[in-house]
């Protein structure tokens, strides 16, 4: 039984926790200390009397120190892993991000990774995670860094800049869903149902618009069973997890219209919700208007419902804690422990993973932060070298993999004009008139100032 | 007295053979042969006849044996130089390009280069510079080879990648325009009144969407006068050449005002025509509706308009050819003949050029066509190291040169598919769906099939 | 159970066909037809009732139908796997190319990858695996195809250049002997005993000179263990499978002298057997004379051995044959049959392979040939990055990298100058004046026509 | 009349300073302030007093006001521009650096660039270079730096390394009698008369191993010239200044023979002259013993030589300085004042320039410091592309570059071992063990410790 400590920075969180303790009830062959620290003291509270009561679980093979930190240098020290999952400011936050632009006609099905909400969203992350990299250079250099914070891209690139020997990764299950997706295709094409673990895909792109430039089950080339597929399923769309119809009523469900109309464009897959991909687009391909979103069968996610969401979620937990509620252990399809397990020297495993470019995708800038396969295995990450993107893709991602670098590095350096440069170069705004794009930078900057104010001077920004 | 033998390929040229006949007339210390091939016949032979008026004026110190050929291989064998100038197709086609794309309310203000017209005009003059290619490589593979033709990038890229030992470039004067208007300002802002050859720009971009990445004049930053005298003229809009009003009577004419916008958003100046400029932009930022332009001082030039100055044009020449109207030489500010003498050992000479991307501008694809300074000397065109572009610029220059890219390969491998995915991302298209796109895209095949057949398979497409 | 064709040039082999017969014969899982072809017909036939044999012996677990082809046509149609293991030339040639040398007082270990016999033996590789890769491509393009034949480096990038859509990688052994001595180096420095699959290695370079940057048994770090174990070793040296004065006796043997004392100097770990090494560095290193050979513990390996040893084998192979001798299956330590079920889909591996630089070692020639590690998996073999080199290795690395692609340019355009100036630049022939390396090249040569007439204009070269 | 600042670091210089001064007094359009700065406070009076002596002078036509300075601050501060020609160290160090290898049967023909020679003087140079680059960036980071002392590549790479801002670049003249050969060859061969001036030649490489990849006077390619040419003089060999047996008397003579050699071989030409040439080369090519040496007919100088020289220069200036000897204005074929005055905005050069690879050079390191065309103009120089160099010249090249930056690491991070990794890699020191070049390093740092003790901890590494 290998004994390890992880630190998880967010350790109140509703929702990813869930998942995380009932993966390490159980991991066989490791147990430790789970460290939690969240700046709400109360959440990271009731996770951890919620990881108490699962240690008592019969089904459960993993005993867990849980631990609650005020100070996020204690949930550190010592640390062999750290999770970090947080939120970057607060849903009112979150609610200029995604509904301020509406009001110029842009509408955003998710708004957390690029377009105006995601921008704006980076202005909060970057001091954030710029403050984590710092305190962890300081109290756990060698330990593995697991991000699953959006937005992923920029998360991972503050951890790295900031401290460039950090042993850090993003991990998002965006991939996961396209594999079951294929799964799917398989199994309508050929009749074999295997599971997403028994394929091989190359992926490749930035996260959140990540491409399967190759598919295969042993020598089937499970690209090359989409146009027949397609035929039979893009008018009335496929949901992998149920009716293609499920987006009208479920605000993440999806009906893959969009990654299906891509491949017929472009020839290759690609490997995220349609949810996400569409806004790293023009804005009028997919999201010009409720009509056109609603032809396309994809939900767009408002942060009422979040925040309704979130409500009853602290009610069930804080049920679980109270032990009025019942907890049952489940088979996730999350990787996170296995990761670790892999890491730790446990068995070798190929996962997709966001690093830092050291030449895996040789059309993307090096240095930037990209989507890969990686090897995990004793001590190491390693990312594979992915297959080239069709030019035309390749210029899409490029865009937006180079606004994203421009947006960082105008972050970093506190410069607000740079940042609009980033912002006025979003796809999703490119409807706007340049007088227009200012006008709401001003206007989001002004709503969520709350939490630019310590880092940027918005003042002499505003009044300019 | 050197004797060379200019190939002038389009040499009927109607306005730019008028400067190269001037020029050649007062070029001191060459002489020989221009040999015209048009496939405007009686063009050329009227060319040929206002060149031998041209022999005999007093001002004339060079002699020229002006011969019309009916093939292109006797033009170009044993040329030391060729100079292509030709109009791809007719007016029919560019009426189509330029004006087709309104009904969708898209403006452009010249057509030619990139957007919905560039695109279409790409797919008419690929083969023929194909074929160009070809036909120097069989009868004149020593000559340098100077193109004025429009789209440039495509062009000077075609006659490379047919034959790659090809000594070509491309010839633009969008660059002197903008060096013309920095000399203003060090005058306005100074009192130091000099010529474009005094100062030194250092540029770098594509054609039609170059910069000014530094310009001084011995030790003054010219880029450094301009936010002073923005000040003074941004509102009012200013023309190095007269009124900044004269968009609203001249067809070519601007105010650079969107110039020195950019300017004031990115710190760098762009070294070409606001007219050009703005098709390599997001379609709202300056092209938005005839408000918008208005707003910004720069003319649509329309092909009516086109047609109208061909006709007055041709009578012009007539009477000059049959001598009933008399031939003046002048001083033009041209550098073609500047640079064949460089090349051929007289003088050495650094102007700006179109080349194939060996290293002299970083952010741009090694093998793309970039324009930036370089040195013409014995035998020899060498392009200088370039500054890089600030981020945001490069950004921005960057989707251009890889749309026009994915354009050319898309016409070289005639597939219209891949020429259509550089169709939909063009910035000025991009208030449209992907199905509108595609209505116009296959509007605009159409209208000029008469050019396209021979080489696209445009039924099948159409049909699709 | 899988049913597959592998076609197996150079069936005739008398050593390498033993474990490959061996590993078939134990693999679960699959089966089919093993497919002989071979310039030595008897040989071919030879291994074929061998095959036949062991078929039916007890611990067999997975039968194949050993075919023989008398054109390399037959054994390739359809085949799934193609592996190559040829001697190019004979032991002629070879006598030549290790022992010829030795009159200008350069000595070579093995002769067959760099130094003046690689290059000559490379001269007469890479005209056949041309042929070879164009049979590939003509009968079986969708064939996996590994190679086992030296020069490794040489045979895997003609492959590529002629038929760039060859799935094609070399395999070598040298990389499992290193990971074997780190294994010995874990258990006597912290007691631990583990497999080499344990352990993870990370390796770059190219093949024969490939160099562990990092080498890990879960978080401890065994390069680090290397001071105190060379403290105690490097004297008497270490030889993982035996004595270290074995190689006083075995040709083949050698005390990892050489590999410690380049650890000492530059701090990570060669990865390859020391008579490998020696040959990519100084002549006067490790090289300069029998008693320096003597002093660093390693063996040269006499063509005369391996001659007799030949004649041993084949007198084994013929009894066994005619089943005058027992067969029995053991296990190996190779990986050959391991890659192709992993291919296959039935597990998935990472191992070191010679493949293309598609980028995974970041400081070696894009589109050389380079030794990494790589994931095989279902239908794809994907290179992952590699660390990057200390800088005085990258040095002594690409030396050889650049050397290697001159001599291939040089052969494929049957330039002997070329080929003579890669042959000059040789670390193992800096000795040498020109002119005297000039004089030894012609005599190489002129002892090996017999195998160059047919491609390079030697007598032209000779009597220049 | 332009008024500018010029501070002279080593102002005190005995050989550069006349043609310098000479310049000066000859240079229309500008004066102003010539500053001296040398540790030998005395010759840098005596320099002064030589240039107020020139102020007189009826054919001066720019007056100078030389200023003596005991600190450099003084000379620095308000400077337009920089000339440092400094001897790092003395003759005392030189005298081992060029003469103790020999014991080790190592002959250097200069002894100041590459080779043991080169490695030491580096170690003494680049601390001096850091703390120079410091001063200018503070006391004039505006100022335009010309560089003139050796190892050029290796000051070049200090002062851009410490102040990445600096404008500085290294001239170095032998570029310039290449040149003067080729125009002798011109003569030669076609009877056409011509300064070099005249011819333009591409350069590219590292300081003294530059090559012509092309040269051309108008469309005359010179290199073409060459086979004729050396069928002639080969032999005897060929001097532009003189007989070619000159290098029996004279210690800086060469009679191109090598030139020549390495052109035969490898098709372009060399552009240093032969003494540098051989020192990157294996020490068996051309260094290989005085029989091989004096068989190549070029000399090697010796600091004895050098040291007798300097005293016969110093009376000479000594005379001069008080008046008792005539000085004489003359033309020099020195360029530092051209390219100051082209600078200045007074003409546009294009001329050989040692500075930072931005892309000048495709095949050396990004940020390596290599020699190529660059062209002077207002307050700008900019490195122009360079073509290919041929592959197997390319190895040569690339081989020394990375040498010297890993020298150069090394040196900055005062990291022996990796030092002697570069020494031990040298060219000339290939026929050494590696015991032999350790112990000949430690005794060349020994010898020349007094202007190492203070940056490196000698002491530790001798006794290791």
């Amino acid at each position: 039984m290998k004994k390890i400590k992880i630190a998880y920075i967010g350790g109140g969180s509703k929702e990813w926790a869930k998942v995380f303790l009932n993966d390490l009830a159980q991991a066989k062959g490791i147990s430790g200390e789970l460290a939690l620290y969240d700046i709400d003291l109360e959440a990271a509270k009731r996770n951890q009397k919620i990881g108490q009561r699962i240690n008592k679980l019969e089904k459960t093979v993993s005993q867990w120190d849980y631990q609650v930190y005020e100070k996020i240098g204690g949930a550190l020290i010592n640390a062999d892993f750290v999770a970090i999952s947080i939120l970057p400011g607060t849903f009112d936050e979150m609610m200029s991000d995604v509904h301020a632009p509406e009001t110029y006609g842009i509408y955003q099905s998710v708004g957390d990774t690029v377009g105006p909400g995601g921008v704006i969203r980076s202005m909060r992350t970057v001091p954030i995670f710029e403050f984590f990299a710092q305190k962890i250079k300081e109290y756990c250099p060698n330990a593995w860094v697991l991000n699953f914070t959006n937005p992923m891209t920029i998360c991972v690139k503050t951890l790295y800049d900031v401290f460039p020997e950090i042993k850090a990764f993003g991990c998002c299950h965006e991939v996961f869903h396209t594999q079951d997706f294929l799964c799917k295709v398989l199994e309508e094409e050929k009749g074999i149902k295997v599971h997403r673990n028994e394929i091989y895909t190359d992926v490749t792109g930035i996260n959140h618009f990540t491409w399967f430039t190759k598919a295969k089950y042993q020598d089937i080339d499970l690209l090359k069973l989409l146009p027949s597929f397609t035929d039979k399923c893009f008018e009335t769309g496929f949901n992998e997890n149920g009716s293609p119809d499920l987006y009208l009523e479920s605000p993440f469900a999806q009906a893959n219209r969009v990654k299906m109309d891509l491949y017929k464009q472009y020839g290759i897959l690609p490997a995220a919700g349609d949810r996400h991909l569409v806004e790293f687009l023009n804005h009028n391909w997919y999201l010009k208007d409720k009509k056109t979103i609603d032809y396309w069968k994809f939900a767009l996610t408002t942060v009422d419902f979040r925040i309704e969401l979130r409500e009853k979620r602290i009610k069930e937990l804080q049920l679980e804690a109270e032990g009025k509620k019942d907890i049952n252990l489940y088979t996730s399809d999350e990787e996170a422990i296995e990761l670790i397990k892999a890491i730790l020297g446990f068995n070798q495993k190929v996962s997709n993973v966001n690093m830092v470019n050291l030449g895996q995708v040789k059309d993307l800038p090096i240095g930037s932060v990209v989507e890969t396969n990686a090897v995990f295995t004793n001590d190491q990450v390693i990312p594979l070298i992915a297959k080239p993107l069709p030019v035309s893709v390749k210029n899409l991602v490029l865009r937006n993999a180079n606004n994203i670098e421009t947006l960082y590095e105008g972050i970093k350096k506190r410069d607000l004009n740079q940042i609009f440069e980033s912002f006025m170069n979003q796809p999703l705004l490119d409807g706007l008139t340049i007088v227009e794009a200012e006008m709401l930078f001003k206007e989001m900057i002004e709503n969520t100032r709350t939490y630019l104010d310590q880092y940027f001077n918005i003042d002499q920004y505003l009044n300019n």
